[in-house]
């Protein structure tokens, strides 16, 4: 695990949408805005997603992600780079729960339940903080 | 020069924070909060940027280029794919003065003036749109 620098894992902490870039097949960026939790015991980022969309499908083939969190305004912001440790099922859509839960107040089971898995990225790199 | 869904039409005139997603030189993704400018005569996306760093590197192996354009929340998105048509040297920071004026009212000079490029992005289409 590396050490994070402190204005980085502040925004770790934040209950907003992050933006989620990874590298499709073709070799081509994809980015999207994610919710997310920071496990801080293990020091990963986690995503809920589906295993029947673009962004795993890019993941089987290049495990590399970059995470910005930013502040509304955008002047604020990390940037953090890692690769997919790991995608658990979650076949019952209860990590998607969590996070409704904590960025809506409303614990929501997502009518794609029996393809939610939990994407695990590690922290390898922080890079481009402007704290 | 593709048709432009309206939703996402909609945010190319936006004056807020965008992220863009290209690819490192070792294949893993890189994505960074940017200003932008649409420019609807050409339907490209302009940013302004130094040649002297990463993303202007990566663009030189990998012109691959994802541009996310957010509501404030999150909630609405979208997702411009293209490639960099062109970097435009811009020696007196010109262009950024024009987006620093557009973005905080005040016209200013960036001290490295002499490395900067206007990066022109085209956008061959739009993905994941969440208006």
């Amino acid at each position: 695990m590396i050490e994070i620098p402190a204005a980085a894992r502040d925004f770790l902490d934040e209950i907003v949408v992050g933006i989620l870039a990874t590298v499709r097949p073709d070799g081509t960026p994809q980015a999207n805005p994610m919710w997310f939790a920071f496990d801080a015991d293990s020091g990963t980022i986690r995503f809920t997603h589906t295993s029947k969309r673009g962004k795993y499908r890019n993941l089987q083939v290049n495990p590399g992600m970059s995470f910005v969190i930013m502040s509304p305004n955008g002047y604020r912001y990390a940037e953090f780079r890692g690769r997919l440790l790991e995608a658990i099922p979650d076949p019952t859509g209860a990590f998607y729960g969590d996070l409704s839960e904590r960025y809506d107040g409303d614990r929501q089971t997502p009518p794609d339940a029996a393809d939610r898995v939990v994407l695990v990225m590690s922290i390898d790199a922080v890079d481009d903080t402007r704290a």
